[in-house]
């Protein structure tokens, strides 16, 4: 059996917290996170771990949702910010870290999953709000961590830093993984198909939040939502509205009317459906008939039909509005996520844990409702023979996730830190009683 | 009577087409026209005119649709350009110069008006685009000389030139009004209330291509439409949309419905009237219900009170989307037109001379069909006792108005340069020969 | 030259009268024009007039929008009102009369044309309404005479019976048509299409109302619509809405969609443009996805080209929300309208002899703004080398055509009669003038 | 305990067959159900039950969705097919019948509840349809028995034979509910509120079909909808639609934005949500702006909270459609259905019974997913302390109830009544070693 892992809570509280506001003032969205990249990777290199970057940790052909252009200018802010050049040329583009640490002992492999890319809405600009009180705020406006994956990533530089001071305690291989990409499902599907976790005997990834309140822990969520995300551009012809308003396609009024058709989509006797368009871009002046608009949106269902279900929909709407104005309209997946089922073993093996590693209440099941990219991460371990859970560590929050009034409860980072040590702990101690009895 | 004003075709036309050339490459949309300005500021002080820039040719009140933050930015590029840091610290913030030619003699106060401002269209990356070919195409994405004002401002530089070489043989005062924000009407009202045209006697403007083609005159130009320019801006809550997608309040559905409620507005048994919305842009991510829409947008009508129809349904369209989607609405007023109606006076003079400037036909009416911010300058000089005209020059487009493979056809500048001349000295002479008879 | 006709004005007005105020009580809407085509014949045939009916004088093939079960109940009603079974028999399912008064003597073939149809429109209940005051309101709920079509039935039969009476006063031909279906423009092009007005020199008709004051006579209305009348059926698949909302396929939805859309159809550089939807039926139940949905429109446009461009942006619309909906559509053309241009030497000849016809004022052009189903008899009459006009009968009204609250001034039917007397007298001469020419 | 229930399967079938088919041909419509009634009244009558009618049984003033015009013209057409003049004239207007059998024993109040009434569906005129087949097809155009409440009634007739034959073997009261008006939710609450279900110790009631297959009995069904019904009027104000067509207020416009955005009320977060509009009826003419508009509608959602939320979207959609289009609007409700919770005795008493029944497989809960009028009688019954239970009867069908093609499966008609003999036997007992339990 391993040891106890050693560590100094009171200075890794403090740490923890300034991790956290780091990643809040220098929020990066998806497949933009270079700063936020650098600074992890320069502190695993300090503490001992082997990097991965780039094409080895992320398929490039199954990449969705990246915008070349506006991965130019985040590079830019990235080496402004101070990021390590070095660092940088090892991404070649593609953010996000694997970091291996090998104990030189026989054992499982673990991963340990954290996202770490920040959302595309405008913080609060409220005095009361705490980030803004306390100095903290984003530098980036329109990007804020109103998610709390600077919350996950400081998590795991905190965990990294204990396995590591305790390397000589443990046993097996520790693959931390830090995820660009988590919003909008946008990097699951290439990390996966990365193959960088087909070796993973047990996988854990956590979530902060999702309206479970600070001190319980969720072992088990329920109802994952499947999801497709798309753009979907419509192209029509512009002309002088005031001179000739019937020589124009009107691609805006194709949009509007998509819009407005797709938000009705039936509901569906099946169960849970979602459909949203977040943002609508459309038309370069005002006197002229827009001749181009792009819409952003994503469909969810409880599961892979549903989702199918809707996503059809949005096609046959999309070609039907482009019909009607006499535009024409394609569409570009921007993100897919699928379903997300725990192994019961792990879920039991956090059950019993939870309260040992600082949570006040733990509860088994609960509704998740929305979309995780780590069901692709999930269902690749799976399927490769490993076990792997994705748990909920509650935080009273401020405000909804991606509502600009967002804030977490820093306290609860510690918990979740020590909650995945233990996991980590207790996982190797059952591998090992499952060698010996294969010994026998 | 006043001797012939003399000039060297060859050598005006080359001029005339490198003026041309140069304010195509360089832009700038409306209130943003800081380079054009300093480019045309440099070369009337160098001809010896007196200038006057911003609060002397411009009311600041009656500015509509100017964005600080753009203005800020095109000054930056305007600096980058090369425009001149005395002329942009004389304009104030205000784009557009004013030149006066005093000659010391006696006679009447005659203006011309240029209009300078580019439009926001994204010019035709096709090779066969005659500027793109040729190297004069627009440096500033986005942004195109695609309504013909660089060949308006370059019209008005011949013009000054040759007025300015011939000073001695005019009498009474020049001014030439090279205006900024003339698309989307957001300038005219706000220039004829700084009284910069009060004394006017004779005004003087032109429009090239408008559907005339090149050799052809229209002398005066029938139903100019009375408009209004808004934004509206539909504020709701955003809300995660795969959470809780009944908690938000949605801006850009609220949108939708009010774009194609609007572009449904009955027509009016009256006359003709348009509606138009040019732009929407609308949330900030993807899977949130977005909280916040902007259109952008305009009506139009034969007369004030088709106009007042259509913008009081507009203004109710907004209001009844706005509660239907439980987001809160504000319109912002950009610009406005009113009608514009030539004095028989002029037209009949601008039908004598055409031939003489070197135009092939000569037509009297024709349907106009858009609007035009001179309207309200020529209105201004109407109403202290002036005549003022708005003609048309004809030239062969490539595409039209506003169309991203618009260009024009250069060689109609020179006949129009010399329509204006020769109604400058025709305007000389008839006004002595009142003066005459006055005194007599 | 002819005498002057003869006629008892007293009794004339009060017969007009008493003829009216029968046709308001028992009106039939167009193709069901039973009874009131019954007492049209028989007093024409009292006349000594020789009566051609149904498919004589109607094509058959070209018929639009007429409802056969409609008709049956209509054939019921007009029985139980009274009509006679002998003319029922004749009219073969076909409503409407022609009659012709050979003079014997050589002359010109001279046609004049009576509407005679109601509108499907409730006529108030208010007792302030005239008809239902005096007792002589419609006794078919749900249909109207709203449009003056009573008045019109009733000027023909004055006409005819002084005609008749003058028998040996005139030379030539005449004939009469009691027209059927003139509400949306179902029965012109069938009419014309069955040769009954090929031999026609000239052709008469003329509308009471039409916003022209009592007293008025205008010539030469200008700007007559072309219009495609049309239904639309879209039929789609039920479902119960409780249990299996997206089972269906909802033809309201796509009807609704569509009507959104027609209601858009951009505006036209060329012109006066109309789009009208006025009616919807959809749906069995309440709580099932409603699988059937027929729309009832119209498009007007100032000329061919703007009226096809309204109905094919109609058929495309309709086409596009019926894909997005996945249900099927159908449309059926219900009527259709030309344009009417009057012949010069007809419109002097009624200026010149309106005020001697009792009217106060004659005015040349007016706008008419509607659309016209004697556009295709004149076009027929025209293109055969025939003269054709149609004039309006200015008539103070209690509200507009085809409100429930429209009434006329019945005293405006005497001028009507006399007009159109005074122009087959003058006819007659003009054309014996010609003969005489021509035989030199 | 009571002795066994006789009767004579075979013959029993035969009749519940003919009178199933009886129903079927004679289908009417909620509120409407005068034939229906006096048929089955008649029979009870016969057997020996005391008759309830009208006041007595329905609370006039709880009345929803019955039009007062409809009830009129289907009192005439049962009389037509041969409806009793005396039975007319007790119902006073209010379909529907209770039935008393009083034992004389003492014992417990016992109540069976059967609607009767059909559905506004066209019934398919397909050949292979078996009731077009086999010669009972509606004989009522527009109105057939695509739910199974003819099964209903006819189950209710056969219970009531078999306990008025066996009545001696019986103890306590027996009350047989005939409901009119189930359909839309309309008579639940007025039947509740009439106080006639006061008294009841224990309340049965059974539907047939929903999706569960022949020989399958569900005992506790689940998730029994919230349901509001609403009519919404529209009204406008009429115009030549080519003359003015600025003058109207359009309602048919306005009802298909409401219907459009009534569609697109978002999904909510705590369960399922329903919206359909079913039928809209708008507008009388063609070329009239419509100024009439009649939408019928429903929501529904998994509890009173969600339907709550989605009644007052309608209802805020409706009033600002209205202020778009300039029209007024006024909603009235047409019904109304509650949650609806069996009690745990009862579904093990169900459970415990259904095999000998005659059913091959008992299922305790299935989802229901759709709404029921016994919502409001269960809930009464409960609240006065009563057990009550409301189970589905599975019937293989040839399609979905409420679609034309609609037919089930007739010899599971049987199993129904035998189950509800055996549960009102069952009851009995139950009850008395209750009573003699509260005795010692």
């Amino acid at each position: 059996m391993l040891e106890k892992l050693q560590l100094d809570e009171a200075s890794l509280t403090q740490r923890l917290m300034n991790h956290r506001r780091e990643f809040h003032r220098y929020p990066e969205a998806a497949w933009r996170e270079f700063f936020t990249t650098s600074r992890i990777a320069s502190q695993l290199e300090a503490m001992g771990y082997t990097l991965h970057f780039g094409d080895t940790i992320i398929n490039r052909e199954a990449i969705m949702g990246r915008d070349e252009e506006l991965v130019v200018k985040a590079q830019e802010r990235a080496l402004n910010w101070g990021a390590d050049l070095g660092h940088l040329a090892q991404m070649d583009g593609l953010t996000g870290v694997g970091a291996v640490l090998e104990t030189g002992k026989a054992g499982p492999v673990i991963a340990l999953r954290f996202d770490i890319d920040a959302v595309e809405v405008m913080e609060s600009q409220d005095d009361s709000h705490r980030p803004r009180f306390l100095g903290f705020a984003s530098l980036a406006p329109g990007i804020a961590h109103a998610c709390g994956h600077d919350a996950h990533a400081s998590i795991g530089l905190g965990v990294a830093e204990v396995l590591a001071a305790n390397r000589d305690s443990l046993c097996g291989t520790i693959k931390l993984l830090f995820q660009p990409a988590e919003e909008g499902c946008r990097a699951g599907k290439a990390i996966a198909e990365s193959g960088w976790l087909d070796d993973i005997d047990y996988f854990f990834a956590a979530h902060i939040g999702m309206n479970v309140p600070s001190g319980t822990l969720v072992c088990d969520p329920q109802h994952f939502l499947c999801s497709s995300k798309f753009d979907i551009h419509f192209t029509g012809k512009p002309a002088h509205a005031g001179i000739e308003p019937n020589a124009g396609q009107n691609a805006l009024a194709a949009a509007c009317t998509a819009v407005a058709q797709m938000l009705a989509i039936p509901r569906h006797r099946d169960g849970m459906t979602r459909i949203n368009i977040g943002q609508m871009h459309a038309g370069d002046g005002r006197n002229v008939i827009p001749a181009n608009a792009v819409l952003m949106g994503e469909t969810r269902g409880e599961n892979r039909e549903l989702n199918t279900y809707m996503f059809q929909q949005v096609e046959n709407i999309a070609q039907a509005s482009a019909m009607m104005h006499g535009v024409k309209v394609k569409i570009f997946p921007q993100g897919e996520a699928i379903e997300l089922e725990n192994d019961t073993e792990l879920v039991d093996l956090l059950s019993s844990i939870g309260l040992a590693s600082g949570f006040s209440e733990v509860i088994r099941e609960k509704d998740f409702g929305a979309s995780e990219d780590a069901g692709y991460l999930v269902d690749r371990v799976q399927s490769n023979g490993g076990k792997a859970i994705y748990c909920l560590v509650g935080s009273d929050l401020t405000a909804g996730h991606h509502n600009g009034d967002f804030d977490i409860d820093e306290s609860r980072m510690l918990p979740a830190v020590k909650l995945l040590l233990n996991a980590v702990s207790q996982t190797m101690v059952i591998d090992h009683s499952r060698a010996d009895r294969a010994a026998v």
